[in-house]
């Protein structure tokens, strides 16, 4: 289906709250950058190749069609925020409430660093049945690691939602909402807003403490590089 | 801007949990499909006046392009949005908590009835920066007559998170992502999954019951019609 170079999904310094800068394929690049201003229905071949600055052919030489540059981009993403959370679950150990905040900090980590790949997202719909049930299979993973979890809690009186699998689809939601409205220049870094979703979504589940406002955040709190504790929006 | 015949933005019945079939001019109806299945810009003119059946010319002559139809259609679609909300407050009256419910109860239903529309949201980058900001003004109304509700529940200790702008945020895209992943053939009604988009909303802005695990939704269950209670899903 897709001859694609392979892309690495792994974060670079091999931690899951490392960014560097997005390394992809420079057509990859591209690629993601028309799709994310016009749609992928609205993007050509022609319109990407021109934006790379080679000819169509040499395009098609890399990828088979444009639909194998969106597979490709969305299943880089995909597998990217998947490695970075079972990351952070690892690094929680076995206790649900910290793991369920590592995960949800990473997810958000991603939708805030990468919000340009995870954007896409939207884009799902166009995807062809077959690689659109990888991306949707690799999405249900995310899903369930983080139901196991919020399981486990509920059964050690940890969560008390009633309803499960809706509180994990809902802070996924939110969490994937975090790509639609995140800007760079705007008033928090991807780190506060990590940090709030965390808290908030300690009350989708049901967490009393979260619920008492006295949550003690259970992962240090890190000034991001070149922002003082001064910058840092207020919390009204 | 815009020679687009008037549309009707209030419920017919009146009633903001009342919802008949969609009723909007063909010209719309035609353009808001093929928007939801190849996006805005994968969608022509010439596509649009295929579907509806007329010629060019004749879609222009309601219609001054496509931009105007994007911009009718998500007008439409928030001012509807935005009437049912107020509806709802207004029913619930003064009280905090039953004003939340009831809002997060109005808009979760317009999200499940309306998909379609509401869909478009994901569209909004494509609107023109007039059309956009019209647009946004008025999704910005619509948070903030959802803030100014839990800033009032904080006063009270109703609510008590300490980050009420993005717990607010926070509740509207999940309500938002309904639109995206509600089917009318699912396993819960629209009615079922705007109640418990209430309860998880609750425990978003920190409502303590929603996490004691015994909250009284302050609004009548309801069956809806044709489904029995049994057909209900379970809550697991």
């Amino acid at each position: 289906m897709n001859t694609a170079p392979s892309q690495e999904t792994t974060p670079s310094a091999g931690h899951w709250r490392s960014y560097g800068p997005l390394d992809l394929h420079p057509i990859l690049m591209h690629a993601m950058r028309a799709f994310n201003e016009h749609g992928y229905h609205g993007t050509s071949v022609r319109d990407i190749a021109g934006r790379v600055g080679v000819t169509v052919p040499a395009l098609y030489y890399h990828y088979e069609n444009k639909q194998a540059l969106l597979a490709t981009l969305l299943e880089t993403s995909i597998k990217d925020v998947l490695d970075r959370c079972r990351a952070a679950a690892r690094e929680a150990g076995d206790d649900p409430l910290a793991r369920f905040c590592g995960m949800v900090e990473s997810i958000v980590l991603y939708m805030a660093h990468r919000r340009q790949l995870a954007f896409l997202d939207t884009e799902i719909r166009s995807l062809e049945p077959q690689n659109r049930a990888r991306y949707v299979a690799l999405r249900d993973y995310l899903e369930h690691m983080l139901l196991d979890t919020v399981e486990e809690g509920r059964a050690q009186g940890v969560f008390t939602t009633p309803i499960p699998a809706d509180a994990v689809r809902s802070v996924l939601v939110m969490c994937q909402g975090v790509a639609n409205w995140f800007r760079e220049d705007g008033p928090l870094t991807a780190e506060e807003v990590a940090e709030r979703h965390v808290l908030l979504s300690l009350g989708t589940v049901g967490h009393p403490a979260a619920v008492a406002g006295d949550v003690v955040l259970p992962f240090p709190r890190r000034t991001p590089p070149g922002r003082g504790a001064a910058s840092r929006g207020s919390s009204g």
